[in-house]
């Protein structure tokens, strides 16, 4: 149960309710009154903010109590995150300030002509004298965000605002949010090109399967930086960096083990791509139809060229059928799928990754008898697989390095430095992953992205701490 | 004559050069030696940075002469200008740090979910709860950048980015450069609206003649957020703000003078249409062909516009002709196009704003002794005509009050207020427009735009100090 910080305005006629029964009525409710400020004085009429300390779940209860007072006009609710929200959560900075005419011929006119004169020279110049070397687009078109759904560009904001919070303050990259009113592909991927010029990354979010993979896909053909679409190549890293360490733990090998991923969307193709990339030899993708399987027909592209590959299984069966005996279960589905009993028939110490959101696949009280190592992606319980973890230092590492692209071994050289963050003698069941808040992740991950760049020949620039 | 100051990074062989000889080459070549930092010190080989004042003029001549030295290898050559440029000009900054689980909770997952969810129930709610509401895009194509011309996106970009700067400073706008990779109108047109969703405002910048009417005239029909493209609205308000001082210091009325306007391009045109809406009743347009005659058949649209306006003179000629006996010259077209005795032919107590950067129509020492006010767009000259007056107070006006549109109520009003900034008793033939640093600009400017937008009904907000 979760408690809010709620702030009620309210209007009182004080010739029809005292204070008192107010705050009796909020106590009765529920609520835990922590301050009051008097916004307008009055001897008939007054205004007050009350500040009440609520549970989630008594926070209805609370204001229809209060609105059933007489005497008393609600004038606004408000709460912690929506006053955290108010007015966004990122602003535009100069990098300095402008003094003087003499500070101001300098960035602007005459002076800034010489610049553009230069960039138009040398276009890659644009790396060195503008925004463009530490600046990416967090692009959405709002049609996946979170576990909503499509709530458009609009909604879809204050995500895109957050994550590019958290790329600045973990990364120091400068991340702007872009929606798009379309959800056209061709639209987006034509709208992402023509406004291309002043980005070095392009971080796609939330944008619905399987439309994701065609615009991601064409975006690193026809663009020369780097384009990561975070809901599957974020989450897929930080899973293969959770699953590296948790192989450990159990005492097995990627090349032994047989994993179930359930939920082959966005997330799920990626994770399935990565494991093979990994060394997987027994893999069994499962949607809603059951078990994606070697040889079988499928008018999805990406479930089409996973029936292509050796490595997975050639068995059908549902969910409940293939899960028998598998070492690892991998979800990004829906909440609520398995019980106990079903992870009960999986291999002796098995490991269960079960990160639908908010409510997980199976129940960790269900889980955590039968599973040697569970993993959410939930921050109440231990080991979240969560992708802040990825996209901060891999974006960092390819803009250090100017990467044209962020290739297969750049991804899982990303995982590999999540997993190492946690030392070996730190590691067990309940701590496979590092905090988001570990100073040490972003610095490894973007120096792997850096190393495995240099080696396959995408990045442009060799940091100075790499020469 | 400018003067910059340039870093010479120097590598000098110590058997072959002394630096003697390195310090008395630059000095005899007009450069002023100013401050030296070894970089790397050595027996034999040793780098250092030398610091140089010198003239634009002798920059070339300092740097050749170094370079014909024996011994010297010239590692690289930096001024103060590129040095303010190095990796851009702004930053994206997150408005509250995310110190803890719980701050994270707030401002990204699971909190965030709740922010979306209510603008997606209330699409208005952007306003308050993302960066919609003082964010402002400044886009370019690239094609008429400065003096410098169709340059491209990146090339454009330092040009944009100082726009955003000057926002931040001047008026607390949060301003984001977009620099397109088209140049097709209607690519142009779709690509603005579909990133539209986060901006509470578009800047229209540096987009050449003709495709720019039609770009802003389909955007403001199209979009519901302010429109402005600088160039045009940018240059005609603060022309008309300076023309209403200079008239009030000859003593003359708006309803009475004869105006010739030279150059009928993006600025142009917006000029003429604002002096029609400010009551002139005698106008002269003037292209490259001559005057722009009542009755006469255009291709281009604007031209064909003024064409059926009854203030428009029907009498033809070239400029010299039409110049005979105006009140009036505005030009925005290029340098050295008029000499003294063609302004002399002017009415009595005459204005002419020479505004072609960077030479304007009329040398100022051939200018002066003929006519009584006399401005530029230069800063070397008093009655600088800069719109850098306009674009943060409009945009600061139009965001206060959720205008629809910038209409030509509040243009004009920008106008009036820019003027009113320079009182009576300061007016004169020297002073006839505010300083860019001068601080009332932006504050008066922003209340008469509020004013006017309420007084029209494209306000969707009464700002607080309105009600």
């Amino acid at each position: 149960m979760a408690y809010n910080s709620i702030i009620l305005r309210l209007e009182l006629s004080l010739n029809k309710v005292n204070f008192g029964e107010v705050a009796s009525t909020i106590t009765k409710a529920g609520g835990d009154i922590t301050s009051i400020d008097i916004i307008r004085p009055g001897q008939e009429v007054t205004v007050r903010d009350v500040t009440v300390n609520v549970a989630d779940t008594d926070e209805t209860k609370v204001v229809e109590a209060i609105k059933a007072l007489d005497g008393i006009r609600l004038i606004n609710v408000s709460d912690r995150t929506f006053l955290a929200h108010l007015g966004g959560k990122i602003s535009v900075q100069p990098t300095l300030p402008i003094k003087n005419r003499d500070d101001l011929s300098i960035v602007y006119t005459p002076g800034v002509a010489r610049v553009c004169t230069a960039i138009h020279e040398d276009p890659q110049k644009a790396y060195s004298l503008t925004i463009k070397r530490n600046t990416v687009a967090v692009v959405t078109d709002g049609t996946a965000v979170l576990g909503l759904g499509d709530i458009g560009p609009h909604a879809a904001a204050p995500v895109m605002e957050g994550k590019a919070m958290l790329f600045k303050q973990l990364a120091g990259v400068d991340a702007f949010p872009i929606c798009l009113d379309t959800q056209d592909t061709e639209e987006i991927i034509r709208t992402i090109k023509t406004i291309s010029p002043i980005f070095g990354g392009i971080n796609l979010e939330d944008i619905s399967s399987p439309r994701c993979f065609e615009i991601e896909t064409r975006l690193t053909e026809e663009l020369d930086i780097p384009i990561f679409h975070d809901d599957q190549h974020g989450t897929a890293i930080v899973v293969i960096a959770g699953l590296l360490n948790a192989l450990k733990v159990v005492g097995k090998r990627m090349d032994q083990v047989r994993i179930v991923v359930n939920g082959i969307g966005a997330a799920g193709v990626s994770i399935c791509k990565m494991l093979l990339a990994a060394g997987v030899k027994r893999l069994v993708p499962v949607d809603r139809d059951g078990a994606i399987i070697r040889g079988g027909e499928y008018s999805h592209p990406m479930w089409a060229w996973l029936a292509e590959q050796p490595q997975v299984e050639a068995t059908p069966g549902g969910l409940r059928d293939v899960i028998s005996g598998a070492d690892v279960f991998i979800g990004v589905s829906r909440g609520g799928l398995l019980s106990g009993s079903d992870v009960q028939k999986m291999a002796p110490n098995s490991i269960v990754f079960a990160m639908a959101n908010p409510v997980p696949e199976i129940d960790p009280k269900e889980a955590l008898p039968h599973v040697r190592v569970f993993a959410t992606g939930r921050s109440d319980y231990p080991n979240q697989i969560n992708n802040v973890l990825v996209f901060p230092g891999i974006f960092r590492g390819a803009l250090d390095c100017r990467a044209r692209r962020i290739n297969e071994p750049m991804k899982l050289a990303a995982a590999r430095a999540i997993a190492s963050v946690v030392s070996e003698s730190e590691l067990n069941d309940q701590y496979i992953i590092p905090s988001i808040f570990n100073e040490q992740v972003v610095v490894k991950v973007r120096n792997a992205v850096v190393e495995a760049a240099i080696l396959t020949g995408v990045s442009r620039r060799i940091p100075p701490d790499f020469r």
